[in-house]
């Protein structure tokens, strides 16, 4: 298909000039003559010349790319077990449209996340302030096999890395910081020797527990966690417990039900709470889950089990996930600024690269509380919100 | 925060051992002793040290890494637009939870799709390929200013390039290829000199079609398309037409309602269908859409006007994105392997770069029709479907 990678060399051939003139109009340096600069721009054409980023990286000794660590979600398992994929992965040639399987929905534990859309959303964002910068960007999952070499890897390619919270170990974490700038995206720690960028977790879900107190005079409520150990989950709980207790309401030392983010613990969790419901138990007025996967799993069960919401039980989540829009009912949640955390992160590492004695600090981002059906009926009183718009 | 970048030097002078034995720990080539190997390793760990890539490329004159070439989504204009968002982008310190807005959902123009998720899922695929083959990935969106001189740099640190059809002008893509081998993601062209991994489009709405005709006795369906000129969408009329002609019903000879893949045109032909009932007008009884994002538009729309999906109108989606499953009514669809496709990119680029000489060719993933309640209920019959499960 192709010939041999044109060199610089070959350029400076075909263009009759010397390769260090070449090399000029290749970095922007230096005088070139008119005439010289378009038979060059004429040679790199016909050649398909690309200049060498490896090259250029040992010589100015930056590379122009940053690094994304992105963690592993669940949903990988997919790619990982081949295997348990429906049809065969590949179909050579075009065979009739009678082979296309058609099935009814739905396996409802066969759903792709991704976190939810929020890891796409954060690429996308960081992947925007990359190109605002002028800088490439890689991405990585950490993954366990390997984890060490790649991540030394990428480090050893950029000039600063965004590490999503809790994806690496502290002592790898602390080597790829000797070598390169490093900004942690999301998580608690105003005691990091790093630049962090979060949200405002604790505030938002305070918020939204106060919505419910007030607003809808809801007096029990339960905490639906995370797994033990996860800051953000940690600091949500936290806002939860703050609204509690200003409003005269016992908090709770820990959460009493725990997901594990995912819309299949969610699930798991609510079928628990429907048949305590048949051993004489009661609902809390309103359930608070830290994600909206937990919530929108907990609001499938009670679906299929007549459980209605919010007239039951109030539901709400925290994200902002697109598919907390739709579901039945619409998810009332916290909405975060997911692609702003990418691009925030970004930035922060880029203001950090070029400044780099500057004091380490953490950024957060507001959120918003994001009124929906899940809640109850919402006339705009008390609140400081627009009225929901008719999509018609 | 960090002292000056170690060197390969640093580390051998440290372990008290020559440079080139440190280079062959690296590079793991040639014989160390095993003492010698355990103080190089022992220098590295407390230096910090982290070979660079860029010295390791030029070497090799391999770069270890592909590029992944994304359209520019219509959300994008969320971050390009600052000033548009709600709330200052920044919270100096932590102020309490009063600060953090309420607002009344929903601004239904503000939905956040990145195509859907579904180069969210590409990123995901590529990515877990990537990793597979020991490579690292780079991922750009290829948006017009700086594309050329953005797609060059891309083309320079890598082995090779997966690249969206119809992002890149011909040109360009064609100078990119003289250097790198390129993988063409989604659209048609057995013509095409390039690799080239798409999906049975054409066959997955023909099946699906088929299932609205023989299953459900429709018999007015009309397709609601992309912009003219998008190859996916064409093949996805031609599916649709195929199915017509097989049953013995006149095709268009091109579609009659066009939306352009996104949420708010879907709703906008949607409220011209409605004001055409208002006139006298009726409704087709399916309305076959190009993609899910145009079909959850009109169900939007539909629901606010008393229109009952599937009673008064089939509507059916392609894709398969996770808000297809939890609208109202969920949406039937064809689903696209979102992930595998960016997976199998990866692994025919791999193949490409170890067998450069090789013919190119197109490899089409298979697609599956899922049914759900937008076209009516389903018991399995005629068709090779396993039933729903009840999330319970």
């Amino acid at each position: 298909m192709r010939g041999p990678v044109p060199t610089l060399r070959d350029v400076a051939e075909r263009a009759g000039v010397s390769p260090t003139t070449v090399s000029r109009v290749i970095n922007a340096s230096g005088f070139v003559s008119r005439e010289a600069r378009a038979a060059i721009r004429q040679a790199i054409d016909e050649l398909g010349y690309v200049p060498s980023a490896s090259a250029r990286g040992l010589a100015s000794r930056h590379t122009a790319m940053v690094g994304l660590c992105l963690p592993v979600v669940d949903a990988d398992t997919d790619l990982a077990d081949r295997s348990d994929r429906r049809p065969p992965p590949r179909v050579p040639g075009l065979p009739g449209a009678e082979t296309v399987p058609v099935v009814v929905d739905t396996d409802p534990e066969a759903i792709i996340s991704w976190g939810g859309m929020y890891f796409g959303e954060v690429v996308r964002g960081a992947e925007f302030a990359a190109w605002e910068a002028g800088l490439a960007i890689t991405v990585a999952m950490t993954r366990a096999p390997d984890l060490e070499a790649r991540v030394l890897n990428m480090a050893g390619r950029v000039d600063g890395m965004v590490v999503v919270s809790g994806t690496l170990p502290d002592d790898l974490l602390e080597h790829v910081a000797r070598r390169v700038p490093v900004v942690i995206l999301t998580g608690l720690g105003p005691e990091s020797a790093h630049d962090r960028v979060t949200v405002r977790n604790a505030e938002g879900v305070e918020r939204l527990v106060e919505h419910l107190l007030t607003d809808h005079g809801i007096t029990s409520l339960e905490y639906v966690a995370a797994p033990e150990g996860t800051p953000d989950d940690e600091e949500r709980f936290r806002g939860f417990c703050r609204a509690l207790t200003r409003a005269g309401i016992e908090a709770p030392a820990a959460p009493r039900l725990r997901g594990d983010w995912e819309r299949g613990r969610g699930r798991e969790i609510a079928r628990g709470l429907v048949d305590g419901l048949g051993r004489g138990g009661t609902l809390p007025g309103a359930l608070v889950c830290c994600n909206d996967n937990t919530a929108l799993g907990l609001l499938d069960v009670f679906a299929a089990h007549g459980v209605r919401v919010p007239e039951d039980v109030v539901v709400t989540g925290f994200d902002g996930v697109e598919a907390a829009r739709t579901s039945a009912p619409p998810l009332t949640t916290v909405e975060q600024p997911m692609a702003e955390l990418g691009r925030a992160a970004v930035e922060v590492l880029t203001a950090r690269i070029a400044a780099p004695a500057r004091r380490a600090a953490t950024t957060s981002l507001p959120v918003t509380v994001v009124l929906r059906g899940s809640c109850g009926a919402h006339p705009p009183v008390g609140v400081d919100g627009r009225a929901g718009e008719d999509p018609a």
